[in-house]
């Protein structure tokens, strides 16, 4: 059960308290969020967090292995959160207390801004682990937000990061003791509401162009 | 009022000690300073400096404004200018004892190496704040000297990054104290003035080629 | 003389004690081994390493200044030992106790790890020294292993990189002393035996698919 509440001038979306993995009712869920938050006026920003051990961790995995043929639309419409996530004319900061894996990490990287816990709480991309291949806009996503040496260590090797580490590698922003996540997180928003508008969106664009028509083929 | 001097095996561009855009007088004289330098017989190496708060705040704006339909030429005679840069058979070592802002920021992404002063100083990026979007040649002239986490952070947000924070981001090569930073640079383009020749201008070629023919297309 | 053993799940290949050139012959003992260690049952991984001062100092220069036209098949079948390392279903660590030069250091940015020596020996691309181009192929190995600072400094600039710089540049994953370089090498190797298997092939193909089918041109 995620929520969406506003604090001045910054929206928080929380995915849960669960593993937050992508149900069909959460995709519809951020859906209608990201919807909301798009149309609010400038200066605005999104945060987006949860609560417990767990950020996300990705698809839902029993609902995928039901869906029969029906997997392909449940999860192209997973990642066409993230390709919203990039359309978004309203700075981005997912504040991750705990564990992103798999398609949770995916969300992570289509925000603008990483503030993650340092002590504990992984960002993880398994596939490797998992047998299972990445679709080429999760590879266009992937490929635009890690430079080689952490693409190699997360997309190939499938290692799991720690905060501190994801920082030094230019995966994450900032690691912070877990009860500062959320203020660093809004802080940051914050910070960046002035930059909310068509500019932002358009800059998005330019430089992850072909991740989000990937994403979320137009037509 | 840019000036060219000679020390040693380096050539001294100084762009000035004002806000040093690039209005057409500059881009006629940095133009002709490359061509000088271009002649030049190894060993040799260019150092790009300036005096003051700022090396460049990049594009004239009241000349851009001014232009009517003349703007995409002016525009134009500017990235030629990082195009040549690009091209240069000699090393080229941005000595950033201030400020670069914008197409200034672009300019010294066009060096083989830059210095920034460590105490004060930013390189940065603010189309997002102006609203003005990035030409194709611009973008990878971007997307080819930043790792994607500097890239979002300088080229997306538009954020101001510090001498420190530059190198740690591999967008700087060395932050020094301002009354360091010109000797730091000509120590640095001494060291390098041997590779000087043809082969550095194609080696520029190999992993910058699109950016140079789309900063300045052939024909 | 090249040497292949087996140490648990590790293999162990050992490119020699002298300057390690790729001539003919050890192009072969190299392609020999790298089947051996192909056809193993998961989980399994490799390391490669040497002894004395040079990991390996690239191609063999005076085999191709004798080859005659014969030179484009030999830089060929080196090239090709650099796509099989790539395709191969094993994790791969370049213990680097030593140099690591020109095609030396292109080998080694095809292993999934690198562990150097942290006080001495460098990693390099000396080509613009030697007046040599990168052929495509290699072009794309670089590109697709090293962020755009460490790319310009090492493929454009020829810039000689310790251990510890090339850890905090991304070029490598770690620097110990001498007498720790295979044991930590091996350790990671361990690590990441488990990883074998066709998907680990896979996902080095989705990411560096360009500079395989470049380095080993299929038909």
């Amino acid at each position: 059960m995620t929520s969406l509440d506003r604090d001045g001038e910054v929206w928080i979306l929380d995915l849960g308290d669960g593993d937050n993995r992508f149900d069909p009712t959460t995709v519809d869920e951020v859906g209608a969020a990201l919807d909301q938050v798009a149309a609010s006026e400038a200066p605005a920003a999104l945060v987006t967090t949860a609560s417990g051990k767990i950020w996300s961790n990705g698809l839902d995995l029993d609902h995928l292995s039901a869906a029969g043929e029906g997997w392909v639309d449940y999860v192209q419409s997973v990642q066409a959160l993230f390709a919203r996530l990039l359309r978004l004319p309203v700075p981005t900061v997912a504040a991750i207390q705990g564990h992103a894996f798999a398609a949770g990490a995916m969300c992570a990287l289509a925000h603008d801004v990483r503030v993650m816990r340092a002590d504990r709480g992984y960002i993880c991309l398994p596939e490797v682990d998992l047998g299972m291949p990445f679709s080429d806009g999760m590879v266009a996503l992937i490929s635009g937000s890690l430079a080689p040496a952490a693409l190699h260590r997360m997309a190939v090797l499938g290692e799991r990061i720690p905060g501190p580490e994801a920082v030094a590698l230019g995966v994450a922003d900032a690691a912070v003791p877990l009860d500062q996540v959320r203020d660093e997180a809004v802080g940051r928003a914050t910070a960046l509401a002035g930059k909310a508008g068509p500019t932002l969106a358009t800059l998005r664009r330019t430089f992850h162009g072909r991740a989000i028509d990937l994403l979320d083929p137009p037509g």
